[in-house]
């Protein structure tokens, strides 16, 4: 039996603590199911009474004429134990416990929590410390959350899965507020079984949701998380996710709320580009966006045609709408020829935003500019602008509107510049979403830009061939960080090792021009910070170059040191830092960032979460700010990006191969060469368990 | 008379074209100053009509009984010109004319806004195309906006000052709806005489504002503006500016709308950086930060409690104050044991957020609650989260809140987690800002911080006594360059220039070791593009040199050579660059940048607009996110960021003393040494016009 069925379409639930005092918290959700029209059986239980409204109520769940498919827990957390128990031996499917009290409660909630996972035995626990699940597709109510006494609830195809009660309150009342619907809204509470990946798989399937509202504290499982999105994504299904701890203080703030933990933030990023996954940047983008893409309609292009009545408006449209990085072309000729056909008086229609002035309040003549203006081939979407002078008359504005919807299958979205929530609620109940904000009007067209290749199918590659059975713990020298590096296919410089000064000029001897000498020692991590680093010496003065580096490094460390390391001189080539690290929850991700000091300084580095492939190595490369370096820049040579994309699939490789076994690896300075010539890794550290 | 006495509270005011009918613009404006009371004098105009309601009516200004104090002019704009006239001629002390149809409509529409200035005849004039100007504190209405018919206006402490009537409507009605009230709404329109930083100025003086809200598109006289601005900010006066034009496409709407020509964004950055305006980054901050401003509360740090019921809700608040860069530390021991004395159960309270779950519902409790924290010495202001429960019961809620602001005089505002419309009113018109975006919290919250000290005065200098009268036009070399700079005081490198390569080899012998060699040339911009300079030169290599640097030269460009400059080499400093620009409508600036290809790559630079003082300068230096190399980054030696600020100084001396003769002028790089060791001007580009 599939979650979907239980927790979205229940046969039957057994309503755990169940009270005829319709005042508390227990005693809604049975008004609730039945004021919506719930047609399956609800089975009240309570041992200290015989009936709840006109339904017989039973002391436990196994005392049920029949097998109770969901379970709806409102007891205390003290009691909840035993109910949960109750109800798994009774055979129920799944349940959901509303009571707070456990893992967000310190030790002894901890202790509790994990309880009740144990009274479960197995049966699906949506919960605990949860306002629990509303179906609206089927107006099926569990939960006791006072929002159900509102007047009406739109419907519509946007999911929402919540890690908190309080935001999914906080959006729906917003939603009704703005006459945005939802198909389905699921708190998910402390996820003691139940997380958020698995409503995300059953999303997947639902064919009453076309978009995802996410809103995210942590991800307990990141396997199951991306198997869940992915398989949305794959449904032609999108997500939208508001992710919190973009700042230490907010971190902090959702481990006291849910008792998580929450991950570095680039690393979400990463974790969210590679799953097509929208991310949020604003509260209000958590409905707006998602308002947008219901609509199922898509942005062929970057093109914006914004229309107007009022002139200030539509440029804080168009400036933000500039700012995201579309384009809002001047209409073409025949498109001019059109709206100007139309004899229009102060309209300024060689230009957009296309100001129409007065002839908005004429309905007919509006519809047939909006018509001629989404028919047009220079543009993928229309904004258009509704000003004050809608607020006595709205129908004046939103009847051209819709009939302009229903004539075209590009985006028609509306900015709504005055306070009239009433013209909001029409058109986003009417399909066209209606914005208050211009940032999120700017926000939602970006998002219905076609997603960005990602990778479909995240099956794990064949594993590696390498053998690295003879590797013993701790840090690698840097020859034999290379020489590893080298083993999966990363190109590293022509280089060698020597145990003697004498043995170094030998070596050196065999290169053609100045070499670099290195000092070698796997306990030294910065060997230019003991002057163990000597560039561009000749052959000719290698031995004594060695000689005055053991003196120098001797006198500043104690390390052991293995040799020197003779090196072929790098030149030409774009210095950059390639590097593993992992996130506790995330797990082991690749970076690539801009060489030297830059790194740190303008933080120009980019994450990926492995696995990896080819695009989202190339997709790497593109996302550096220092990627122009690589393609031209004043005139240099474009850089061998292909390359280095093997490269990084080289080095995400290795990674995987040691997954457990590996520590710190990190190659500094990666040389990105002119192209054809390749990349070499420079100077290594790896770093074993 | 001062403009404010004329434009805020005229004693009469003519109403030219005035109608009989009160469902035309022309019937509204005198029905609207009637209807909210106002005291003076009202001359209705038209040669149609003997009266308008049961007031006389008069052919034209000069038939009337007394001179009128301002006139509101409703024609057309084909009879405006006539209109103004008349009214000048009358003694009108002023007038605003609605009409559009001037500068906003191509050239026959230019033509006649200069027509309008030259019959106004030096007597002040609002407009044209604008809705006009409200007086709140007074309730005149000097507007024909049907927004007028509103029921009610809150009256409140914030100036709107906008170049767009339909964002002042928009505005206005928003702010109605949150009940955020004005003290004046002024629309500036095309601006043909009266502009932003008139207003500005009269606000300063007007007793009844304390924060000026301004929607810019443009600025006119930067003159005007900027001593305006300052005279705000000295009465102790904010002003927070949203301002379009971020983006080209923003930019060219601009030019469509008012004829404005706008500047470069960057620049205005700067400019309000330099006079303490608050930019406004979402259009709802123009709303919502002066709502936090108007309370006169500041923060006097940056450490935040923020109080919740609910925990989802407080944990994106504490996400968003975190961005902005906000703290928010734990309950102090004393706090903590006031906070626990209170025996809240499953309160968490030893954090922050300090969530006091169902205390939020008990009005006593809550309030002992923020008592507490305001006053506490770990807080300069509260954040209190206002949830869903209080929809049905707003005075649980706003009661406590009520209290508490009387109690502090630390910063109180409220998030308002669902949609809740009229609490989000109540407490704004109690004067609690009540937010529904966190974002905008966050922002308010950091606009109540004390405003960066900014340059007071800005007495222009004395005039340099610096004598440039020698210098011809065209582009200097670089030895000529760097000789310009060090009269005004800048440090170059030691050089000096050579005819010949031997005259070059004496040169270099008589500096200590290895030289730089370079083209002397001013018709060659980029030297090194053409082989023209060589690093790290040994005296005796410098003939040799000087006769290969030729040769190449002279085979890769036909450019007249003056010879050579032989300079000491430089190192162990940080390279950055040295600019100035001009900027069209705001002037000229200094822009210092990061060394090599980082400006570009990672827009890091620092501009400021001319006058500038030396804490500007050192602002420069620390806005610069590669200033952490001048700070001891990974064990870099201090640099001498004062030699630094003293050379900012003496470069932006040049370019005031050549202001009008300046084209171009550039230091790439100069080499700030480390602390004691001053910096130098490597290179330099000077071109006179």
């Amino acid at each position: 039996m599939s979650l979907s069925s239980v927790f979205f379409t229940p046969s039957s639930v057994a309503v755990v603590g169940a009270s005829n005092d319709p005042t508390k918290l227990t005693g809604r959700p049975i008004v609730y199911l039945r004021a919506h029209g719930y047609a399956g059986k609800i089975f009240p239980i309570n041992p200290r009474a015989e009936t709840i409204g006109d339904l017989k109520c039973y002391p436990d769940a196994q005392s049920l004429p029949e097998r109770p498919e969901l379970g709806l827990v409102l007891v205390g957390a003290g009691r909840v134990i035993e109910a949960v128990r109750d109800l798994a031996a009774a055979g129920c499917k799944g349940a959901i416990v509303l009571a707070s009290g456990f893992a967000e409660a310190g030790e002894e909630g901890r202790a509790r929590q994990a309880a009740l996972r144990e009274a479960a035995a197995g049966m699906p626990v949506l919960g605990p410390n949860t306002i629990g699940l509303v179906n609206l597709t089927d107006s099926i109510m569990l939960t006791a959350s006072g929002a159900m006494e509102m007047d009406e609830f739109p419907r519509g195809s946007i999911a929402l899965v919540s890690q908190s009660g309080g935001i999914l309150g906080s959006l729906l009342s917003r939603a009704v507020g703005r006459g945005i619907g939802f198909s389905k809204l699921i708190a998910t509470g402390n996820e003691v079984d139940l997380e958020v990946s698995d409503f995300l798989d059953a999303l997947a399937d639902d064919e009453s949701s076309n978009v995802v509202a996410l809103y995210l504290e942590t991800i307990r499982n990141v396997t199951k998380f991306r198997r869940a999105a992915e398989r949305i994504l794959a449904a032609g299904k999108r997500i939208v996710a508001y992710k919190v701890g973009r700042s230490e203080s907010g971190a902090k703030s959702a481990v006291s709320h849910t008792g998580a933990l929450a991950g570095t933030d680039g690393v979400y990023d990463a974790l969210f580009a590679q799953l097509g996954i929208i991310r949020a940047q604003t509260f209000a983008d958590l409905l707006d966006i998602p308002a947008a893409l219901a609509t199922g309609r898509a942005m062929a292009g970057k093109r914006v045609a914004i229309v107007t009545s009022t002139g200030g408006a539509a440029t804080i449209v168009a400036d933000n709408v500039g700012l995201a990085g579309l384009d809002m072309p001047s209409p073409d000729a025949e498109t001019s020829t059109a709206l100007l056909a139309l004899d229009l008086k102060e309209a300024v229609l060689d230009r957009n935003p296309i100001d129409v002035t007065l002839a908005g309040l004429r309905p007919d003549l509006f519809r047939s500019i909006i018509g001629i203006l989404s028919s047009s081939p220079t543009y993928d979407g229309i904004v258009v602008v509704v000003g004050s002078s809608s607020i006595g008359q709205p129908d004046v504005v939103a009847r051209p509107l819709l009939e302009s919807l229903a004539a075209t299958s590009k985006p028609l979205i509306a900015y709504v510049s005055a306070e009239a929530p009433a013209i909001v609620r029409h058109l986003n109940r009417s399909g066209i979403p209606a914005y208050e904000a211009p940032e999120n009007c700017a926000s939602a067209l970006m998002a219905m830009l076609p997603p960005a290749r990602v990778n479909g199918s995240r099956i794990p590659k064949s594993p590696t061939t390498v053998d690295t059975s003879d590797l013993t713990g701790g840090a690698l020298n840097e020859a034999a960080s290379k020489a590893l590096y080298a083993r999966f296919g990363v190109p590293v410089t022509r280089e060698a090792a020597a145990a003697t000064p004498r043995e170094a000029a030998e070596i050196a001897a065999s290169f053609s021009g100045p070499v670099v000498v290195k000092i070698l020692s796997n306990e030294i991590l910065h060997k230019s910070e003991v002057g163990g680093v000597a560039v561009g010496v000749e052959p000719k003065d290698v031995e004594e170059c060695c000689v005055g580096m053991l003196e120098r490094v001797r006198s500043l460390s104690t390390a052991r040191i293995d040799g020197f390391l003779i090196q072929e001189l790098v030149k030409g080539g774009v210095e950059l830092i390639l590097g593993y690290n992992r996130d506790p929850l995330l797990g082991p991700y690749v970076l690539l960032g801009a060489g030297g000091v830059t790194t740190e300084l303008y933080q120009d580095v980019a994450l990926r979460l492995l696995p990896l492939d080819r695009n989202e190595a190339m997709g790497m490369i593109d996302g550096l700010k220092c990627s122009a370096l690589l393609k031209g820049f004043r005139g240099r040579p474009l850089a061998d990006t292909g390359a280095l994309a093997d490269t990084i699939l080289a080095f995400a490789d290795m990674v995987e191969a040691l997954d457990g076994r590996l520590k710190e690896a990190e190659i500094n300075p990666v040389f990105v060469l002119p192209q054809g010539q390749g990349v070499r890794a420079g100077d290594g550290l790896v770093v074993l368990k």
